[in-house]
Order: structure tokens, then C-alpha cells, then sequence
């Protein structure tokens, strides 16, 4: 597990108190991506729901969400929309109602955001699936409300399924139909690839990651990438990590770390006068 | 490790897109508490400021702010404005800009928010250190913010410290007389107690939980928990989250994740007509 870290205190900062964010838009995956022990959530979710049981955490894995706000420190917020089991369909009611709320009507406006959907999507059946014509319909509006705004976008499309795990923990979505298939995903990941480069935003391909990872696995498999089927465990989330950093390095430059000004100076540095100065406009 | 995790989807939830936040403000110790890897932070800071280095990261830790926001996903954003280096003085200029940005002026209210300073307030010279009185008045000044806002406020004292290793691996802070001792530790979280008690809010009495750690330890130290003399190793950290935890529930019981309605229903239960219902004010 090798991360270059970004070092601290570079000498670029202002004096300003907005935290700019940056917005995770996505499923359950998303939903997620902030747990060290994603085997605790795998028995969370599902399988007790009342929450009375008791797991003895010995699976801390890497931590997407920390490590991206850890990356950001002092220089935007990681702001996560993740909802499990919601696709394009869910979304298209709620995004212009988030990006009011997290953009338009916010002092500190969305920067960066990430649209990870699809997986759901990619189902045979209500209420997870989408037909695929209305799912790429779905992104092209959810996709044009972001742009709109000018927010830097990374699309990233669904990865492997192991229907075999899946199906076996989750019969209740058998016998309604809701079956999943690495084909669909496929499907449906090089849909939202052209409707990315359609819209000229970058695109994660997923499903083409997990297909190398495998090809360069021992096991010739990216099972360990796949907690029970769909969602991921840590390597799967340092995975997405990793491609996440070389899609902004490649497109967004200037919303790297290095390339953003810190929220006040270095301890060194202060100056009261200055914070005094800082002004915040009443919002219309 | 044992940590029992909340489960994921109980049937309380309501249709709302606003997040409340749950903010945590403080020094280097909170700026960082979302890192699953301390041990590349403490390379990074001070030691290389250039950046030009790499870690091998085998040091995987516990994350607090992953934890935290896995904790309350689809409930509250936690907002981390932890800024290193910065004490009660500092913070006494930036609370109202703070809380006016993320509360005042936000659709999206504080609702619980930790304050965790007088680690560098004790140290004997400036910039870190602040004199006990005028440090106390601080506090009272930023407390009085906040609760003026019916924000729910836990209070977090300053935990043990390590001369030895700080001093050594800091020699221009020993040369600007820049010192640190527990005594000094143990006194500003004292006064930080009594002043907790005088507006009945929560205090997390870290120091005396980091002695109890040492007496329950077999090398009778808690040096387990301290990376550098001062900021947290990820089993540092997972004290405080347990102390923060219990704090929250003995005294917040209704900011707990059980008794915070979900944002949206579990996606079985999805009707964008509600969605479309819900209403956005302007804001003034």
C-alpha cells in the first residue's frame, strides 16, 4: 500500500473562513466509504438490523473518506451524499434540492464532486434497476444540474460483481428478480463513459480497473476488491482513491492539494488583524 | 478494539436534504484526526515540508473522523476545523466568523460541537502557549459563542504530553523556550474543567483517562497513545472517541445516531413525490 502524502504547510494560504467542498454523489458504495471496518458495516447491513449485536473490529482497512478529508485538511470539506440503494432515478428528484442547499444558497460552494452511480442502475429489476436508455437520460440531467453550476465533475462508472457472493447472502433479491450481472455493469459503464466524453468530464473507469486488477492478480480474480458482492472492501475504496488523485491531477490541476490555498497561515503566521478583516457577505 | 457499530438503516427517517453539522474545533489534534495513517503525518509535518517524499504505509490506525462520519452517515456532516499550532487566542478571533459561516448564515445549523484546545495554551512561550487566566477567559468567550447558539458543546481538556520525545525531535521550540510539562497540562484542564462545570456543559477529562490508561497498562505509561510527545497515535485517538461517545450519550442522548432521524428513507421506501415536497427556503 504505497500513498505519497502532501506535505502540511506549504506557504500558500489566505485569509478566508469558507471551507469549499468537496461533494461525493453516489449509492451505497459512497455511503460507506468513511468506514475503517468495512466488515463491521458487511454485518451492519442486512444481515442485523436491530443493532444489537457485538463485532470485535480486527479488519481496520483504508479509510476513502478520512483519507481524502486528511488530504484536503484546512483546505475544503468532503461533504458525503451517499445513499444506499439509490440510482440515477432517486437522484434526479434530489440533485437540484442538494446543490440548492450545498451550493446555491451556501456561503462555501461545491468545488469538486464526484458522481458514482450505476451499480444499482445496472439491476434487472425495480426498485434497484433502471432500463438502461432511462439511466443514461438520468445522468445527462443529474450531469448538466452540476455543470450548470460549474463545479468540477468526476464521473465514475460501476466495477466487478460477484453474483455468486450476492446472491447467496441476499435471497429475498433473487426471488424478486433483482439479479445483477457483470455484463449489465459493463453495459452500463460504457454508456456513462460516452455521455462523459460528451460532456467532456473525466471518467473513472471502474469496470476497467477491477478487469486489470484481476489480470495482474495471482488469483487472476478482483475479489479482494469485493466485500459481498457489490460493495468494497479497503482495497477496493484505495483503488478508487487512487484513481480519483490521477483524475484531478489530469483534469483539475488546480483543485489539488498542493494548487489550493490553505484556510489561514501557519501558527507562525497568525494575524488577528487580518482574521478581523475577513469579510462575510450577508446572503441574499 | 472493540467498538459496537450502529446499525445502518432503522426505520426513523424523515424527507429533509439538510445535514446538521456536527463540528469539532481545535488544534493539530483535531486538524488530523481524520488521517488513517499518523505515522505519515509526523513525517510530513516538520520533519519534510517540501513534500518530497514517500511513505510506505504498513501503519494502518484507527480513523476518528472516518469513524465519526460513518457513525452518523445520511444523519450529520462532521466539519473539522482543526488548525495546528492554534490556541485559545486565535480562536477567540475566528469563532464568530466560524460559527456565523457554518451556522448563522447556513441552511444547514451546528448542532453539536466539540471544543478541544489548551494543548498548546499551556506551553510556556508564544506563539503556542497562553497565560492560564487569559487562556481561561478565551475559553469563556468561545463557549459563550456557541451555546449562545443552543449549539450541544462537549469540552475536551488536554491530554498528557511527552518532553522527551517532543524536545528531541523539536530543538528550535526547546532554543525559543517553547517547553511543555504535564503539570502545566493537568492545571489548564482543570481550570478548563471548572469552567465546563460553571456552564454545565460536558468536559472530557482526557488527562485523567490518559493516567488511567498508564495505571491499566502493563508498562504503567500511555505512551501507546502519543505519536511525538503530543499529537495522537490512532490508538490515542480511539480513547478520545470512546470518551467523546459516552459523553454524547449521557449527555445528548437525542444527538446519538439512534434518536437522529435518516436523511431519506431506506430506498425501498423512496417516493420522489416526497422529494419533490420538500421545501428550500430563501435565505435571508
Amino acid at each position: 500500500m504505497l500513498i505519497v502524502p502532501t506535505a502540511r504547510y506549504p506557504e500558500n494560504y489566505e485569509y478566508a473562513l469558507d471551507f469549499p467542498k468537496f461533494l461525493l454523489i453516489g449509492d451505497s458504495i459512497t455511503e460507506r466509504c468513511a468506514n475503517p471496518f468495512p466488515i463491521s458495516d458487511f454485518l451492519a447491513d442486512g444481515y442485523d438490523k436491530n443493532g444489537n449485536y457485538t463485532v470485535e473490529h480486527n479488519s481496520l482497512e483504508f479509510c476513502f473518506m478520512g483519507q481524502l478529508q486528511h488530504d484536503y485538511a484546512r483546505r475544503m470539506d468532503i461533504i458525503n451524499r451517499g445513499f444506499s440503494g439509490y440510482n440515477s432515478h432517486y437522484w434526479r428528484h434530489m440533485i437540484e434540492k442538494v446543490l440548492r442547499i450545498e451550493h446555491d444558497l451556501s456561503y462555501s460552494k461545491c468545488k469538486v464532486a464526484t458522481l458514482f452511480l450505476g451499480t444499482n442502475d445496472a439491476a434487472f429489476a425495480k426498485p434497484d434497476g433502471v432500463p438502461y436508455d432511462e439511466f443514461l437520460d438520468n445522468m445527462e440531467f443529474i450531469i448538466k444540474q452540476i455543470l450548470d453550476r460549474d463545479i468540477k465533475l468526476v464521473v465514475i462508472g460501476p466495477g466487478h460483481h460477484y453474483p455468486d457472493i450476492w446472491e447467496s447472502l441476499n435471497p429475498g433479491d433473487v426471488e424478486k428478480g433483482i439479479l445483477r450481472r457483470n455484463e449489465e455493469n459493463l453495459k452500463y459503464s460504457n454508456g456513462l463513459k460516452q455521455l462523459a466524453e460528451k460532456f467532456q468530464v473525466p471518467f473513472v473507469d471502474l469496470y476497467a480497473a477491477h478487469e486489470e486488477y484481476a489480470k495482474n492478480s495471482v488469483l487472476k480474480s478482483s475479489q479482494n476488491l469485493i466485500l459481498d458482492g457489490i460493495h468494497f472492501t479497503g482495497e477496493g475504496y484505495l483503488l478508487l482513491y487512487q484513481l480519483l488523485k490521477s483524475a484531478l491531477a489530469e483534469n483539475y490541476p488546480e483543485m489539488t492539494v498542493p494548487n489550493l490555498k490553505m484556510r489561514l497561515p501557519d501558527w507562525n503566521n497568525f494575524d488577528s488583524a487580518k482574521v478581523e478583516e475577513i469579510e462575510i457577505p450577508a446572503l441574499n
